[in-house]
């Protein structure tokens, strides 16, 4: 389909986004509908009943008066043309939490999946938050611990929608002590960044680069430079070992390049490493 | 007075020492005790019984003989010849845990402490545990939020031991989140050096260089070539923003030189940035 338009907006919220308060990352979210209508994803879950109503009203007096929620119970309906055409229009995309696998696995290469793309491609934005965060990369973290060290073996990574390219998301990041498994995945292939955000926390990404919005942290680690892993030596279970990464700690405000892998602004004129 | 011996190594651990398996870091303290006698300090413990009786078990088989309990009710009793003399012949001392700022406060600046200093300078083993560990830093952490991302002002430090310069120790690293606060730490003056240690795991510290110990990670936090930070400038509550951190996740076998603050071995050669 030929397209003259630049893509949509992504934000990519680590979970628990506010949805009372000053709610700055729905806000972002509903500025960048410019009145439109947002489709509320409730995919993830498996008892989606109360997320509409929850964004619903969060979303009430933001600008937001077009939401409609899509479902889908299986596989089946993603053909179905009353479901498809609840996409018709949309000027953004917001996939609610739950679990990253079932979106991947119910809307995968289907009819849904390719509208979601189109809503994309022609400008529209998409939200996703927790679940829906992870599910953007292009491979994304299904199950891996929390709270604990890398284990060699103890990660588990899925295709994902791979609206973001070459990074791999977490989120409930630091709530959840998720560094460890992070740092895990990146180790597999360095080629791709390692984007952690806080709850409550989001990145907007608009072209090659993102901003941080909301009260949290997003935390970059970049294994380009590492000059040791034991990744793909070590016994199975053994701790990661990982030398000279590069851990970016953003916060609200903060800017960062995904092509150059560097923030934008003080950083971004720093020496780099002679390999480079 | 005159000493021609070496310092003793120290020995860090991150809490949760393994008492009853392979014990392969209270194995590392029998080891470096030579049949010596060895302190067990209790003192950051408001509670000690069951201390000494759980150590006594674990260290049985391991050729520790001599182990005595050396505990303080309050700073009054570090003048009492009586207390001195438990360490007399002492071959090392092992800090349990409990509460780091009991440690400081009590022992800091008193006969006590400079036995255990002298013990230390002689040749003998220093080793601590979870607050033992935290207490061995220069500057130590004793409080600062786990399971978040550091937020501006939300930090605890006070003057340690100091047994270990131009170092922040951490402990019960990844199985509490910690990497926000040790991150928050290092921020304030990037001349320190973060140490996470994970629970069962230890730094074995000989001269400028230490090994890894045991069935968890230590990640070294290294702000040196931070190129942009808000701590001092940011609201406070704020985020903590901080970019070019390196970070080092080392595994048991791995080796770090703390003076050139690199990894031996295959990192040891790498490319330093030019403004190094």
């Amino acid at each position: 389909m030929a397209n003259d338009r630049e893509p949509g907006p992504l934000i990519v919220i680590g979970g628990h986004e506010d949805k009372e308060g000053d709610r700055a990352i729905l806000r972002a979210v509903a500025e960048r509908l410019k009145g439109g209508k947002l489709v509320l994803a409730t995919i993830a879950s498996h008892q989606p009943d109360g997320y509409f109503e929850s964004y619903l009203a969060a979303f009430a007096d933001l600008g937001v008066t077009d939401l409609v929620e899509l479902y889908v119970d299986d596989r089946g309906e993603t053909h179905d043309p009353e479901k498809l055409a609840v996409l018709d229009g949309a000027a953004g995309v917001f996939f609610s939490g739950g679990d990253q696998l079932r979106i991947a696995s119910q809307i995968g290469d289907t009819p849904i999946e390719s509208k979601v793309r189109e809503i994309h491609r022609n400008g529209g934005v998409i939200a996703g938050t927790s679940a829906g965060a992870a599910v953007m990369s292009e491979t994304m973290l299904v199950g891996g611990s929390s709270g604990e060290s890398h284990r060699i073996g103890d990660l588990h990574m899925a295709p994902g929608l791979g609206l973001i390219r070459d990074a791999i998301i977490d989120q409930h990041f630091a709530e959840r002590g998720r560094i460890g498994r992070l740092l895990g995945a990146v180790a597999h292939n360095p080629r791709i960044l390692g984007i952690g955000i806080d709850e409550d926390t989001a990145i907007l990404v608009e072209g090659p680069q993102f901003s941080v919005l909301g009260a949290g942290a997003v935390y970059v680690v970049d294994a380009e430079e590492v000059t040791q892993s034991n990744v793909a030596e070590a016994r199975s279970a053994s701790a990661l070992s990982l030398h000279d990464v590069r851990l970016h700690v953003l916060a609200a405000g903060d800017r960062f390049d995904l092509e150059r892998r560097a923030p934008i602004g003080a950083g971004a004129d720093r020496p780099r490493p002679a390999f480079r």
